[in-house]
């Protein structure tokens, strides 16, 4: 769509530090999926001039409130709404074997798909813009997001028990094919879960296309323990060694991390990305994120799968992300409120590969939300970032959109599926099981 | 109101077992401001003839939504609005010493009155139907009550700079006679910042009404440690010693406790508040809430003021006090979801006095929330209470209900104020002080 924002306050990438974003007032024009113009408005005609005449679907009275780059939700397992609020309460490893598991057996494809559309539209509801997925069948959860205009990275949660270097390769063809808001990158679940043979398979498929492995690393401290009873190493330094890092990528969690795993960190680009409400939920650990922070490795936020979390809201992520690194770090201002919302957009969309929706900028992706101010928790305007980042919640996502499509506004969705049918058929799918 | 909830799930005291809550579907009465009936509806003669005939007002059909009853803020400074995300990343001396009491110097009390509304509306979208609140102005914060219909518990900020017994004993006698919906018990700011003068003076007048004291206590290891120097013993102790816990009351944040301390609770029949977003935020440490309750002694949960926080939520709370409980105590599942709801609700009540409103059932206060189930982070329907208590947002809130009037509904404020005035009113406070 060909969208005119005006009346608005805009959180931009700063005039004098590009590292930094400032609050600005102005307009942002859209022209189909990408964004031509920010600014007061006021040098329209040398826009026009270099983007020829734009026809507008919509303008926008934007009344002041905020317009944001849309959260990056750099690591979820979407699909596993089916599992909210079903197996709480219980550590990582006992709520895997005995809860998640089997109950994820008995998943058929096109469930997946429908349970994706459930967590789409909670994203919507967050101002999650883009999702770094892992789950069973990705090829309906890449269905889900071309279903209802959603931007995702998939990335295989390949293990010894559910597929293949095969597949994954397949899968990186055909899902990279599908559509530009739709990519695929390979990864494996964790160490514990594949073989050094299947993960050395995968090294070779990915060393052959230079492409960027994730996965789930050091979430526990027993997962660390029993890796290097196995291997002598980290979960870090094992990857390392079976050059699974040459092409960058990154780690899941990376709670229990050796001085040595930074360097490999360092060395090899990678990213981490933190999800501290899971890892609250788990009891897993409160990860080191201002160390990685300090050592130039960049850190996204996820709200990992709504099974371990229980929802997936980058407002209570922020302010957890902000807290916790107090409690690790003993002091009151371990990160600033404006480095944490930009680990939520930025870093995270940079952590992907996915530099093209990092901002509110020309030539960017239009991954738009706006942000009410007119609700009692956003005033006064102190400080909008702040705000935002220690404030803020879902009832302050007045608009979501996606590359130029309005697909969330006013509490309304617009993803081509009625709600009711997909509750209903969550309810269905896990219904079903029991 | 006359108001009748009906096609309702309604969490209420379990048959079972009064200690606990349980979810069951049905009908809500309510007459005036008190709760006439709670059950399926057809045993409706029996109760028309024990309460008249009721000439409903409202009919509403609830949907298949939750019917809670509010949430009880136990600790906050709620016209602290005026600071939020004024002074942000500091730790707790600094942050009162160089930011916030100068700042509150220049407060007027008509300020507090339009600083306290604009916390109220924050309060109903997230479903709290109570605060206990201690600031300076208490009567602009009762007349705040008494204008929007909201319920308030006031107690004093006694301290050595802004206050006396004599006004506290005055405040005491006038607010208590202002409006059921508005109370007051005496406390003080905190040890650190009271002579022993001044806190003898307190008891004696506390003793002499057999009143309840409330206080800040054991809020930073600082804190303790200077106490213990200047008298030689805990804040808890110290307290007690004066004869200030005769009558009960409580601390509020209680996070460096002594074991002594435990036990002066419990004989004192004390009550705990837990801050959690708040002592994130201040880097004042993870409170021993399971420890509290292990004791036997009641916690209830607040949100602190909103220049700590910076937002008045109940759900984000719920979800800390559960988190950081497992963080505390080295496991995933410290505190049931359950038992945290009760904390939020129940318990809080309790903890203020309030017992009227700590519960869906009949002869209590109507106070009462529509949780909306119609939202993504709601579905599917595994467990209704862990849904709210682990996934639950100020999305949910549908319809805050207070002593019978329907004060906030989908969106909108029925408090006899424009919000935008509240807004502007608000944002010139705190600009009139730059």
């Amino acid at each position: 769509m060909n969208i005119r924002f005006y009346n608005a306050r805009i959180v931009a990438p700063s005039q004098k530090d590009k590292d930094n974003i400032e609050v600005i007032k102005g307009e942002v024009w859209v022209k189909g999926d990408t964004i031509v113009y920010v600014g007061d408005g006021k040098d329209s005609d040398k826009v026009f001039a270099q983007n020829d005449i734009i026809i507008w679907n919509r303008e926008i009275d934007v009344k002041g409130n905020v317009l944001i780059p849309g959260f990056k939700n750099a690591h979820t397992h979407t699909a596993m709404t089916f599992l909210r609020s079903y197996a709480d309460d219980v550590p990582l490893q006992e709520w895997l074997q005995n809860h998640i598991f089997p109950k994820e057996a008995l998943l058929k494809e096109e469930d997946v798909y429908w349970l994706n559309i459930l967590g789409i539209m909670e994203y919507l509801t967050s101002g999650i813009t883009t999702s770094f997925d892992m789950y069973l069948y990705p090829y309906a959860t890449a269905k889900a997001a071309e279903k209802t205009g959603f931007r995702t990275m998939i990335t295989s949660g390949l293990n010894n028990f559910t597929s293949s270097v095969k597949e994954v390769e397949e899968q990186y063809f055909k899902i990279n094919d599908m559509s530009d808001r739709i990519k695929f990158v390979p990864g494996f679940h964790a160490e514990y879960t594949c073989s050094k043979e299947l993960l050395e398979e995968l090294s070779a498929f990915s060393n052959k296309y230079k492409l960027p492995v994730w996965t789930h690393n050091s979430e526990t401290l027993l997962e660390v323990k029993e890796c290097k009873e196995r291997w002598g190493m980290s979960p870090t330094k094992f990857m390392d060694s079976l050059g699974l890092l040459e092409y960058g990528g990154g780690g899941y969690h990376c709670i229990w991390m050796d001085e040595s795993d930074y360097d490999i960190f360092k060395e090899r680009n990678l990213s981490m990305i933190t999800c501290p409400a899971s890892n609250l939920k788990l009891n897993d650990g409160i990860a080191p994120v201002s160390t990685f922070r300090k050592n130039g490795i960049k850190v996204g936020i996820g709200t990992d799968g709504p099974s371990s979390n229980n929802c997936l809201d980058m407002f209570r992520e922020m302010f957890l992300v902000s807290g916790l690194a107090n409690v690790k770090d003993k002091t009151a201002n371990s990160i600033k409120a404006e480095d944490v919302l930009k680990m939520a957009i930025t870093d995270g969309a940079d952590a992907m590969g996915l530099s093209e929706c990092n901002a509110i900028a020309v030539g960017k992706k239009a991954d738009i939300v706006i942000i009410d101010l007119n609700q009692p928790n956003m005033q006064p305007i102190n400080n909008i970032i702040k705000n935002i980042v220690y404030s803020g919640s879902k009832i302050n996502v007045k608009m979501t959109v996606i590359n130029g499509e309005i697909l969330y506004a006013d509490g309304n969705f617009n993803i081509g599926i009625d709600p009711t049918e997909v509750y209903e058929k969550a309810n269905s799918i896990i219904r079903s099981m029991e």
